[in-house]
């Protein structure tokens, strides 16, 4: 989700003032003195090839509605980002998948949206019946040799890597 | 740095209120609709041995204050994780880092103020000269043989598992 512009201290509703703290301008609270570190958002998804083919979702949410990725999400706050990525693949597809290890990670955020680390697991499917949900339009297995118009550069790119 | 609760909305000031958005428990606003994600807490940390000595720097700040870790500290919303391992090695032992990959990736908070991802990073030393600051009360080189009492199981495991 993008960062709306903070005006107001959460704790005690005081307007925030710019202030240079541990070397970077960031908003403080005049007040109770509360400081708005802005954390990195994190997205993790599963890489989940079998047969040769690869496990995608159909986007709903903009950007690059209509195109395809891999199921992926945010990772909340004290989350594990290995669960994080199971959670995402069952939330939109319907499938239960089993991380295995961390295949890539990509830095940089791609769109205002986007984020800023995104971690991508090699998985496995345990169970589950796909059908698509949450902010998944479709869900389905696609040839390796005949995948359908990707979304974001960072699909793009991963799967150019795959050797098929 | 440990989250507080949130109570009034940030951008407009209204009450917050709790509600389920995308599965989860969220506080949200029931005036313009700003929802609080929590983002996970990111930290990143440089690697560097050198003639089978690494660069560590002893903590000014709780927890563990005394102890001995990598130069490490949190990464900033849009920062590059490699580029913030850099950036706080220089803050705190006024060397200059190179990256050269990540070496390993640990999640889980360890304690209430610390981090969900650790990102450490391979580097080697290009440049400046080694005096502690920022939140390092001293900086220098150990024999992996000999390392001074470590902060962090984290930091604990790392230097388990290089041979030496």
């Amino acid at each position: 989700m993008p960062s709306r512009q903070f005006h107001y201290c959460p704790i005690c509703a005081t307007p925030l003032q710019k202030k240079i703290v541990l070397g970077e301008e960031r908003l403080a609270c005049p007040s109770c003195g509360w400081v708005h570190y802005e954390d990195p958002k994190v997205a993790a998804g599963v890489l989940v090839i079998e047969a040769e083919k690869a496990l995608l979702v159909k986007r709903v949410m903009e950007p690059f509605t209509g195109l395809w990725s891999i199921p992926a999400g945010f990772v909340n706050a004290f989350e594990d980002p290995a669960r994080a990525a199971e959670r995402e693949c069952h939330e939109e597809t319907g499938l239960i998948a089993q991380v295995d290890h961390l295949y890539l990670m990509e830095t940089g955020r791609e769109h205002p949206r986007g984020a800023d680390i995104l971690l991508i697991y090699s998985a496995s499917i345990r169970g589950g019946e796909l059908h698509a949900a949450d902010d998944a339009a479709d869900a389905g297995w696609f040839s390796l040799d005949a995948l359908p118009p990707l979304a974001f550069a960072s699909t793009q790119r991963l799967f150019t890597q795959i050797p098929h």
